[in-house]
């Protein structure tokens, strides 16, 4: 998978990615050619050989980052997001996450961390996400392929974030990770993975400040008169769980 | 506001925030003296003279946010936390901020962007905002005493976020001000607010893809058998409408 | 539309609907003889042709609801209820409703109701009301074909519904028909629709007690550890705005 | 806890509740005397001798239920709702209940339903159901002092609602009072006891159609241009799960 070297906008938004600037670049509007792809600069307007206008872009992270190969089930952005605010994670946070699965998680934390290392046992997984991470550009993230349930290498970590079927089984060993004051995440789709992590970090005198929630996104339509939230929405994706390191 | 220097955490996890390492700390469990305050390092237990241990953390960013000064209202962290997930906002990310309020919003993402300005009109808010950087340290944010329905003086910006009560007044100044790419956000609590920013996007051809959501945060209870939503939980807070600049 | 006489249940419970009992009954199992259903009893439990076991009920309200012929957009039940529980529409209540529609609402509020009046102006419309009307075997719902923006007939009356585009149209003839403390209920998908209903109750000044809730349904799995809410939830359908007349 | 004879309602929608027409009944806004009070009709306009208009509404049953004795959790009117859009509860149907507490959802019930026996184990709260009862003026509604898990004395019922802390010990009881076509409902606050009761479902081959689902209340400010959900909303209340009677 190339990387995404320009991006170019139809009147009605629908976007194209190039990946090579040295083909013409075919649409149902006919051709742009690889000599004008080459030369463009975000904001100008290209023409295909048809006389249709293409606006050019710089691809932004959002862009590349909603292009990833994806395993069937990835945390959404709504979930992600929940993590950063309750966490704080930002340009000085050092993360350990696992598993990577197809890495959205990691891929979107390191756009905002310091340094990201993600724990992935299968090889196929950790695969697609060194591609993503390739097809991303980012450098401050690193696949280890090993089990988080065996062990943490890192030590004083910011945040650990869990995606994992049994993140009970990690709960010690993010806790002897992590910094004091900083924080383990768990995402899981039911309640009952919820209230058996949660009994693995009672145990752990030195994780305290438990919350459990789930974010519900609800999506409106805005069209004069027609004011609603639309008919269909997202349901139910994972349980954030936090916790806190209060002493060593 | 002196910044805070470290904080003591109880075994219960109730949190003693430290803005001096020159006087003694008096708690409800006796004082800790200042000549073990200024030598503690994050993961010491310190007594205090009646015996009790407190551990000493090093402040994150989270703890010193949670303690800003605040406005009245300001924009919640599950709300804060989807603009970051919508437009992807990271380490190189230049954001213009407006109104700054108690800058709330534009600390926040100060932690994770590379550079914010945000625009007040309001004397007493731009000095409770600056105080505010001051106190959290961030040497990325600049409050500017300006109008923001007059101009925004930056160009190629990421990312333009709104908290104002017509938020409309700015889309023109915000799409001169944006990156090809870059994403306009307005948070709203009403509804005709919502209308009356979206035909002002609609009127300008560079900008497209509107999409209006609402985050809804439930908390859970996770205690034994008793596992449930709470009783009580928090409601309405705003809506979120994000546009993108597609063209020149 | 022959009225359902008789339902058999198989062991997963499928149900098959019987509305003659005059014919043998065809199913994938092989068929039942017409003598067997005609005998049949609740509880009975009868075999096909070919040894299959089907169980006898006796069609319930809700059975025989669930296959009336529907429009397009029926307000959904989760809807009906909360105008039931807000307004306490019991065995005694008269209620008028409009339009009717396929007669969703109106059947459902015969089922708890003393008697119901249905306005609808489209005779298409009416006709398929009237004939779930007799499907359903109700005497109590009278649909008439009359637009409710001219005027109201009855008298007196506890409650009245509106499933209307234009709900604010029917509200001085509604706030004549109510008897004191009945109720004048809206159901709008939009909140313009909402706001202009508002307006035109807040300027009859018999009417108070404005209220307007959303419901929303939330499915869950419960499958041993699998306890979690459905990915897939109904989004939006309608707001209830409900008002009092509290004086003639 | 004398039944309410009249209620008065002022301008702003306050209701006044009339309990004796043999006193004068004394406000904030002077008296009304009694003589007038017994004469008046609703609809009719009283004044109080300082000159206060006052309407008399004839009380129905909402205004009578809103003032019933509460037991300290009740099941609000959106859950009750959904059990009757769920089951199809109307004025044919015969409903067992358990346990009554203060009675508040088998008297909503008994203004729907034909019957309802309620049982309760407590002699405290039978008492308060019963002066409810009483003070309702329903004559359908029979508190029965027995407890629930030891059986169930009525036949061919429409539907069981179980508000108990262990539900699971009456499904067999209700499996068996129940008529086929017939729904067993019950009421929890957590999900283990959601859990629980399914296992006891499951074991039971005569029920089927398992289905749990939670009602989420949204209300809404409308005034002018503040149209918004309101900042408080009610929280969690309980989970409903539903299962149908499909064979002998």
């Amino acid at each position: 998978m190339d990387s995404i070297k320009k991006i170019l906008v139809a009147d009605d938004g629908k976007k194209f990615f190039i990946r090579s600037l040295t083909e013409d670049f075919h649409t149902q509007f006919g051709f742009v050619a690889k000599a004008a792809l080459a030369k463009a600069k975000p904001g100008d307007v290209l023409k295909t050989n048809t006389g249709k206008e293409l606006c050019v872009f710089e691809p932004s992270f959002m862009d590349v980052y909603s292009r990833i190969k994806r395993a069937p089930q990835i945390i959404p952005r709504k979930d992600i997001a929940a993590i950063i605010a309750e966490t704080g994670i930002g340009k000085g946070s050092v993360v350990v996450d696992a598993g990577t699965g197809s890495g959205a998680l990691a891929l979107f934390l390191s756009n905002v961390a310091k340094k990201v290392v993600s724990y992935e046992i299968r090889d196929d997984f950790a695969k697609v996400a060194e591609e993503n991470v390739k097809f991303i550009g980012l450098k401050n993230l690193t696949v280890k392929r090993k089990d988080i349930y065996g062990g943490i290498d890192e030590k004083n970590v910011d945040v650990v974030t869990l995606d994992l079927p049994e993140p009970w089984k990690a709960v010690e060993h993010a806790a002897k990770a992590l910094k004091v004051g900083g924080f383990i995440v768990s995402y899981s789709p039911t309640t009952p993975q919820v209230s058996d992590f949660i009994s693995a970090v009672a145990k752990n005198k030195s994780l305290q400040h438990l919350k459990t929630i789930e974010i519900i996104e609800r999506e409106w339509e805005f069209n004069e008169r027609v004011v609603r939230p639309l008919s269909q929405q997202i349901g139910h994706s994972g349980f954030l769980t936090f916790a806190r390191k209060v002493k060593k």
